[in-house]
């Protein structure tokens, strides 16, 4: 990939919720709530941002769980990612 | 369990209010209060975060009384928890 | 009392206004005045919180006003606690 | 006085504006302006309060003009003082 | 004069605008600009002010634009003054 | 080009959008979303700004990824550009 | 010039855009665009401003872009200045 973040920045892509019901019903998108739970996909330098020193803790192919509405989306290659802080990444999930 | 809260956060799990009155008429869940106290399922390492040095208080099992509506609700496993930071829990109950 | 409180946090519970009135009559409870005036309950241990070095000043059985809305009320055992930091503790009444 | 407010924090008690006009007539309280001036009742021992260093330059007795609205005010002993911080005094009257 | 300003405040005394248009009409109050040009009458000591050292750079008599609507008026024998912080003053004018 | 920025501010120039649809439809303005890459095209010297080192990292002909509606848009020339702070840099595209 | 800014304020006079369009009409005030092009006219000593070092980067004669509607207008013997601190300039044309 070749997406380059920067500072403490980290690209995620969203991975989709099942995308079907207990009752075997398919829904549509605009059904389905908001995902959080994302994987890495590349991962900014850190270092000393603002006039704070942050250590990047996450790694391309982490699963994480971020902050819902956190970060900017955008779209390249005609795939969604969403561009955030580390910051608002809440949790790795393992 | 598998998640791992970055930084100074703490996975807690909401502590279900008695769900009988006193009269014993079972309450639905939208005529209970919010319930704010919790039990600590997960909790990040601290250390540096955003240029100031958090120690974490609570552990693992640690039922905590935590400020209203803080945090971000994710739903894991089918279960409910709360990811919020150590600073929203007030109170540790013994 | 087994309610422990974090960082700067104090846990105080409100000291009931006369509920009487000068000619006898007694107010209920939406016509008193909500009290600003409570006695300590339990108190955090301080330290650094948020970077910040926070001596704590206040101990249990301090007669305190506290500025009005501050703080989480919490519900323990029955009765009703109001849950600040000591930065909403505005003096001590001896 | 008992009233011994915390950290950077002042008890003053408002001084009454002239409660009669020129022409003699006797105002009631809602027509006159909100007074700005008040003498200092209390002064709090300052030190370090949120990380800063605070030096006390108010004691008892200094008439001084204050920030309008600032602070909180509470009613002791059938008394009405205001209580806040330092920096909301603007100036001694000497 | 005997107001003294705390900290980084500074007294000063709004210089009216020109009563008379150049057609030599003169206007109500109302009808004219606020004016923003005014003379230094007290300055505080400066010093550590919430943590930040603050030099006083203006002194009595010194004609300075200021800032709309900054500080806070007050009425002192008959003679109305604004109270503000030095840094709400924008520049002197020589 | 002669515009400098000052400080860790950075001018980019929008890339457009493909103007045509698969369909070719040639799409005008108002239906295109607005475009988040763009060009560098002039980088500040960075330093100590506002109290915090700043050291720039994105040069004059890197393809960024920017923050929606961040920065200022201005005219030169006939040609617009956007003049924003490397922190509204999300990332680089390489 | 005599008007002396304090801190790290700067001076500015706007350029006006150009008055005529392509076609040779001349535009009345209202319709022409808010310029953001200005000189300036005046700078500040720069210093350390609230606790930060400030380091002057324009001087008198320097044609700058500004952050639109930054600072307070001004007016002075019948000209209309902005004053602004050095933050709001964007960039330096040369």
């Amino acid at each position: 990939m070749n997406i380059k973040p920067l500072g403490d920045r980290v690209v995620i892509k969203k991975v989709e919720a099942e995308e079907t019901t207990k009752s075997g019903i398919v829904l549509p998108g605009s059904a389905k709530e908001q995902p959080q739970m994302a994987e890495v996909v590349a991962v900014g330098p850190g270092g000393v941002i603002e006039g704070k020193e942050i250590t990047m803790e996450v790694k391309p192919g982490d699963k994480v769980i971020f902050s819902k509405y956190a970060g900017t989306e955008v779209k390249y290659d005609g795939v969604e990612y969403t561009i955030l802080r580390q910051n608002d990444i809440l949790a790795i999930v393992q």
